[in-house]
């Protein structure tokens, strides 16, 4: 048998973006026998789960789980609702995005891409003013990340959907929540969200592979018309079977088990109170950051991601900018950590400290002081004191809400 | 928490031909936390896998490993390899072969059915003579099901392979091994095989949520001209990620465990040990059938299936044919044991017992006295004595094997 | 790691008559990780289980707990109630009373044993007529075992108890349940019981490792003078302890996290429900056993035990008696069941077959299959039919009760 | 189901001196099955153990192996070597040396207590000076404590042999080492140790449930002579079972699992490299209390304990001394963590902090963290600047090993 947490000694941080450290409570719910997907017993815990999930979304209308991994949910998003050769209006927020883009291509889309610096949020006057210059209405969705994993930036999701219908246009409005679902506040019904993309292993504590599309009416209503070949994506007989409990084809039973706890667990925490908690270890991770005298890649601050932070790597000594991969390696190799690399063209000039999921303070502090090591370590320069001050932040935060 | 099996007592009897019983081994491999799929101890787990999976399809080509349940793996069958509007010759075996027919249309080919009695397999010389009259090359592929789930018949893919060669014909061949892997003897390389669809939940003895497509080079040379959209299924960029140990988008960790040591269990014990067992259950299953006086679905004794059998309901006193699913339900209420409904025209005049994957003897001999019993519960009539018929073919090859 | 279920495939049947097969519950449950036995989370669970455990022993008096298997609590009830040099009555029902037998001799004790032929249980009127004897009340106890593992015989506890107030003797009255309780109907307060000794892993479907003595109010009056020195057994700390859900020392943690859940799944059922499951398992293995024309060794059926029956071995051909052991061996290697060997002077001509714990229909008629197979292919004389007879058992009392 | 970790998020840090976090690889490997304990498969793991745990206590003697928790294998070591009445020798480093003290009383001996001040260790000219004062050798045993839990104080184990020879006394000598076998260096033979005790819930990272006495052979002559009553903890029938990997009665299988896989991960990293994680830890630990300004309760260093540091609480500004306890609660709801109390006459006025067993350096920084934010949230006056001393400590040892 593979050991699979073959370290030194001690538990692994897993401080990556996401897979988070799935909680004892989903292993082990997942760990009991598959069950028949056809007969009650099943049914039972269908019911339960596609009655629990719509609150995580924040939505009363349909959330389809698909037992496919999260890049599945992305093209589900875009089959069910679009025809060959439609123009679709993406946004350049980070390598995420960029893929979300390729695989519109690649599907037989015609993707327009509003390119940015990867440092910021979707610019919603940009869209507002794109859309009025389609009068004819050729864009048929508009498609952006509400918390783009590789930058740690996050995107204001209700202003996109006022930029749309400021211009009077009618694109569906299309969102990766893949790392801010069960995180960060995300409101598919009050925002006026057409389909929700979203995946198990961030804040839904879950291993890898289950996803989800949650869509409107307005949606489904295009999925009638929509021309792209789909078939295992298909949403109208998976809401049908749904009706009953059940799924058309095998779902990912043992992984529906893990999804039945997750759900129980935010929502016996309370959806708001999980935000707080995430934001409140983020803004810790801030000011640890910033005592360091680095730079958070995020460049303003009202799109900082409560989910992850991306660190700007300093230069050295001799003016080159340090090695963010040397650094993780160090790390693992010297503190039984992973931390989340830069992706494309970030590769090696920022990491990613995810601190999203089931995660707490104690945990948080372990992160930071095996960042601050390991910099120390790797001989990355940096001002000693960044754990010392998310220590402080966390004290202050935590004396405002003591707990006897 | 759900109760999951919060059945009376002792351990329920999945017996339905898939998702199968999980073997403790590989759901104990499976609750290990989730580790990070771009680090190096995952890296080690992925060339182990790959290492290992080829041998279960008889294969030193590529397979394909996807985060998706098996209906994915015909859909990624399809559309690598095949291009708008393309005409695909199929066979109607039963439920399966006509869903996956029902599928190739949704994702806009031509597919034709040969049509058949779902109680015997492909018949290698109606696909003969089809080809032989398709001067003009029109089909590109010749889509058949190893296994019928739906009806217990197995089809001899040799015979296929070589119908389509004395035709002289360029299609490709895509078999779905989906519930015989891993329990039938299947050799992708040797049948000359283009692709090979299959899943986790049957012979692989792993939950639902992975699946697999093993590639000849054929089909790769296919895929470069092929026009059918696609990018999760994309075989491509995951067989270049594959030469590193890793995937190009997140994979169903947690489940590669559980394959990482289902793999190892089945080249433990041989898989010819595996084949010859699965055949011993289903001789001891079909002893048992005939001597209730029951009739086996499938029509010819070469093409009955080793990992489930379909048993006719017999027809009552009042002349009528008994209702599979009242007995099904019988069964499950008072001895604790799923089997398989019949699907669509099955529907209420077939049950089918699954005796695939982690099984054994005993767990056999309770599975049919669960039936037998509960014939008695629910009015069925049948001659007593196939348990006894059972044990008869059981102890015979027991004799003959006798282990100290 | 140790590959523990290493057997070529499939669950093994372990039907000794103890340790019994642990459900995937309480498996689970005890996975979770150790939590501070001093904590107020430990606190909790404490009070839930010492509300609980009373209710399985039928008793609203103290049950102690410890941390230690089952042979540990035979000695917390011989040195908390007992000074060196007392006398005490034993009953030789089998090779567990000879065991406890032995035990209060090497503690200083002075047993005195009736001896009786292995075959039957408690003949209270023996106990009566030796206490009559006992004028000058020398006599402090009277040992008896409920169901005597090694022999299958039960013994009518409310009858000794009747036999030592009709003699109008002080004695104690300390009763072995080490494989009854949780299986067979058992009553601590209503039978005057004064020390109940018991065990985890019979009835109570946990693995080894607790054990219990649940304590009458005149049984710690006794222990407030008895002089056998004891630390780790003592009563009075723990039951002090206990009083707010802790231990005086350190607890055997997850095995309580096993333990609270088996007390919610045996109260779930409803404990008569639990006895009559085990008493139609027990009538069902004995049709068996007589069909097969094999003997049972229990010779009253007044005390046929519910938990296990121990089968006596038919002579071979040659006249002499098959061996058991050798027939164990064989159905160990062909069919993966281990069944109980005959103990000290019933080795080689019984096996016993345990039917107790979280066990049901199914999982009884393959273990009977075993049974019978294994005979046939070990060569041992019996009549075809038990497996069939036990189907007929089995179905008769499901039709009774047959669920929908 | 109790939710065993249903703290609001994250997992819970097990920071009392034991039981310690219990590693993933454990927990598995002790979720299997229950086997049948007299068969040959638990043979094997019986002799695997048997093999592997001499090694843990540097020993090629026996390793009596208890289904009991810790507190049992202090009363083995007694009950096995002793006589009623017979004087032994012990002294006071703190609480569980006065529990042992107390249990030999209970048990019939006659204990006489060195009284010391719970600050320090066994001073070996005190023990050697009574010895030589008793020259009629009424003295049978010195018993001791290697590491004392309740103080965090280790003792010279070799310098009280050393001790007993010069005085050229043929006294027994007798270890506790609950709390430090696998934690800090411990050697039975070379120090020549009659019995050492130890437990599973410390060093070896189990569930408490399991104890240990290792032997000498003087200690097994002893035994023979010896008259404490004994039964449950006879060694000689264990050790007698032994020679076949079996156990006389009913052994904790699960437990074993658990302990197989424990002995794998010690032996794996090395048992030297074991004791340097655990200094190293203990290093960054003490360097962390002196930086706060705070007392570390073991007055010579030359005696602190690397498995736990006890801390003492300072005053506040009333001049009162601040409460351990409240301190402990503080931590407990706010940062998830639990910290050892103070025993008996240490209660209140320390606190204990354990860094044993499966632990790394990020745990530790997390663990001293929230010791020094509950400090602040609970007004303890300290200086600020401990997590930061630790991690230098951390820091400059990790420079010296710097892993690529």
């Amino acid at each position: 048998m593979l050991k699979l947490n073959s370290h030194p000694s001690g538990r692994h941080f897993l401080q990556i973006p996401g897979p988070t450290n799935v909680p004892d409570r989903i292993l082990r719910a997942m760990d009991y026998p598959t069950i028949d997907h056809r007969g009650p017993e099943f049914q039972q815990l269908g019911r339960k789960i596609l009655g629990q999930i719509g609150q995580i979304f924040q939505t009363v209308q349909p959330v389809v789980i698909y037992p496919a991994s999260g890049t599945g949910a992305w093209e589900a998003a875009l089959v069910n609702t679009l025809s060959p050769g439609d123009t679709v209006l993406m946004y350049e927020t980070g390598h995420f995005a960029s893929l979300w883009n390729k695989m519109a291509e690649k599907l037989g889309l015609k993707p327009e891409f509003i390119g940015d610096d990867w440092r910021s949020g979707v610019d919603a006057d940009r869209v507002h003013a794109r859309l009025l210059d389609d009068a004819g209405h050729q864009i048929k969705a508009v498609c952006v990340v509400h918390n783009e994993t590789s930058t740690g930036v996050t995107s204001d999701i209700a202003a996109v959907r006022r930029a749309i219908d400021r211009a009077g246009h009618p694109a569906l409005l299309l969102v990766d929540t893949i790392s801010s679902l069960g995180s960060i506040d995300y409101r598919h019904d009050e925002w006026g969200v057409d389909v929700t993309v979203s995946g198990s292993q961030k804040g839904l504590m879950l291993p890898p592979g289950l996803s989800f599309n949650a869509v409107s009416q307005k949606a489904i209503a295009a999925s009638r018309t929509a021309r792209l070949p789909r078939a295992f994506w298909g949403w109208e007989e998976i809401i049908e079977a749904n009706k009953n409990g059940f799924w058309p084809y095998t779902p990912a039973t043992n992984l529906l088990y893990g999804l039945s706890e997750a759900c129980d667990m935010l929502l016996e925490e309370g959806l708001q109170n999980v935000f707080a908690r995430h934001k409140r270890h983020a803004e810790a991770t801030r000011e640890c950051v910033r005592a360091w005298g680095l730079e958070i890649l995020c460049q303003n601050p009202d799109e900082y991601s409560d989910a992850l932070t991306a660190v700007v790597m300093p230069r050295g000594a001799d003016g080159e900018r340090c090695n963010a991969d040397a650094l993780r390696k160090v790390i693992l190799a010297n503190f039984n950590m992973s931390l989340g690399q830069g992706l494309s063209k970030l590769s090696g000039w920022v990491f990613r400290i995810g601190h999203l999921g089931d995660f707490n303070d104690l945990t948080l502090m372990g992160t930071l002081a095996g960042v601050e090591m390991g910099m120390v370590l790797a001989g990355v320069p940096h001002l000693a004191g960044g754990v010392a001050a998310a220590m402080r932040s966390l004290q202050e935060s935590a004396l405002a809400n003591k707990l006897d």
